[in-house]
């Protein structure tokens, strides 16, 4: 069984190893992979957003640990999400949000079990002492029913999609801007239409600026440093990336600018 | 088998992965775990505070691999302990001293059979080249009594525990900064009463500063940034802590700090 | 089977989790084995120095995913090398090219059974779409032959090894500064003489000094902090590095500068 955990504990401290010690007490046979730990400390949208483009590479059953939890200690819930065939367990705080979206079957249950707990359970870490025992007991062959209770009111995000436009354009914002600085959109195939007709009538308003330059892969011909252009990326989102440069500073933006794209 | 390591090493280079590549050479069906890669450069008393705090979540038999190693190649030796039913592999240069501290049966081998390094042993990688064979041999099967011969006098560290004063109080120091600038001491649930009467009556003095503010979590009804309180942290002991800040530097403190702790 | 992974990632995305989810949907008891994230973006020579160094502590069948691409989605080939024993997978730009040098027997194959990717394959993530499906379908069974045909013009880097000069000597460069700041060249022992020779007789010059001090090991006695010297590196390599600093730092060189060695 694999189990992703994805925090913003960093790895300088002993925080992600004992994380992975109690799971592996329950589940010595799981296979566990980082997704990262450098989420921004208590941003749970970053979180958020990055669990949502790495689980869809990891087979059905993978059970992904995130702890993104500013309210550790306080009266969120502890939860499961069962959502596209993979399992979700963490804080109930909205980090699962786009998973919900994406998944509109998901159920969540909230993890009321203290048996399935370590204990004593801190009030600090909940991540050792809540969360990734109950990644290892269904690791292990527990089922979300087991562990917790159902609940319909789980803390949602805004939606991904951007708001249609009277004029037929999208207005959305920045979802997300990533580690090299280039800043992800809501909008899918579903939303645009094919590469060529981007290529000819693009036009991305972002801080002011227009974009029209569409761009089906990073290092085509004559591109200069610093050229600015939208680009399918590997989430499956539009995004406005600089050629060997950040486009999020070049822009001077970051995540919630508003984007808005036209074409013609 | 399960694996850990921890070391100064870093992760942008190829020497944990060549670590790596040598216990799994001997020990195929190892389960490797990083604790952490980023100990201070040559920290000898970091690492062993991190290996104190992680290496219990982690079930017994475990082995831990850990160079921290500022004498390589010179006359330091290179050991096995066996402490608290799990086994530490390193040099002797106090990296395992908090785990004799808190198991007092722990037995000490010094690594004297050279037939199970990896040859030539070169002289600036015994990472690769001692440690990683050896802690392979173990993970496949080998006692810490068949790869050395046990010794009385491994190099310690000064106790975890703060000293008496006269007056009832306890008097030490903070013994590690960890990553979010959490300044943890030395006084455990057994120095202290009861959370009651901790959140009444605590007198903590540090860098002339007196802290009377203790706290069950982090994310208390009403803490406003950069308060500081103290708290249990997860790895058993009070820390000093500030509200989405780093402590240590709102204090101006590091490691060695003397801290005082009344009651009443 | 083992599958190591080098890449310019960095750690704070989805990638690299989006590549091992991939492998491990493929193969499923694969051991993933990070060597780094965190080569300079698209440093190819670092990558493939990093490789050199790192993939011959893992034991034979191991299989290395490699992906440094400033190339990613135009006509560079996709390629798996076989070379002393191992399977490397990656971008054919001379990230593999100091493995050709090492291993003259190596073969190489141009990935072009897309039946192989993953699809929809992206034009900007090859690492996820390409590469670690074919990984994943070597680490189940797969041949080379299997997932490509065979050709004879890798890309290639320069030679490892210096150029011997008509006194004797050898004229060569810095071929790669690690994390340490050391600065490795590609003097090895079958070029230089025997340990005592060097310390007796070593002229090494670099960026207008000459460094005459060669040890066997880092903290040798006596040794201040800022000493340079040279010593036989862990990658075999003859390396200039200062005591508890950086040499590259120290003499402001980076990789390509001239390194002229001469005896007596």
């Amino acid at each position: 069984m694999i189990v992703t955990l994805l925090t913003d504990f960093g790895t300088a401290d002993h925080f992600v190893a004992a994380m992975k010690g109690v799971v592996l007490s329950l589940a010595p046979d799981a296979t566990l992979v980082d997704v990262t730990h450098q989420v921004p400390p208590q941003d749970v949208r970053a979180g958020a957003f990055t669990l949502l483009a790495a689980h869809d590479a990891f087979p059905a059953g993978t059970i992904h640990l995130a702890v993104v939890d500013p309210g550790v200690g306080s009266a969120r819930r502890p939860i499961v999400a069962a959502a596209g065939g993979h399992l979700f367990v963490g804080p109930d705080n909205g980090l699962f949000g786009h998973l919900y979206d994406l998944h509109p079957g998901a159920r969540v249950f909230h993890l009321s079990r203290e048996r399935y707990f370590r204990h004593p359970v801190s009030t600090t870490f909940h991540g050792r002492d809540v969360f990734a025992p109950v990644a290892g007991a269904l690791a292990s062959g527990a089922t979300p029913e087991e562990v917790g209770e159902e609940v319909t009111d789980p803390v949602r995000l805004d939606p991904l999609l951007p708001r249609r436009a009277a004029d037929g354009g999208w207005e959305g914002v920045v979802l997300h801007v990533d580690h090299f600085g280039n800043c992800i959109t809501g909008l899918t195939r579903a939303e645009l239409p094919d590469d060529e007709a981007l290529a000819h009538g693009l036009h991305l308003r972002v801080a002011g600026r227009e974009i029209r330059s569409f761009q089906r892969f990073y290092a085509q011909e004559g591109t200069l440093p610093g050229h600015l252009f939208a680009i399918w990326g590997s989430a499956g989102f539009l995004e406005i990336v600089a050629f060997r440069d950040s486009a999020a500073r070049l822009l001077s933006v970051g995540r919630g600018a508003p984007v808005v794209v036209r074409l013609g």
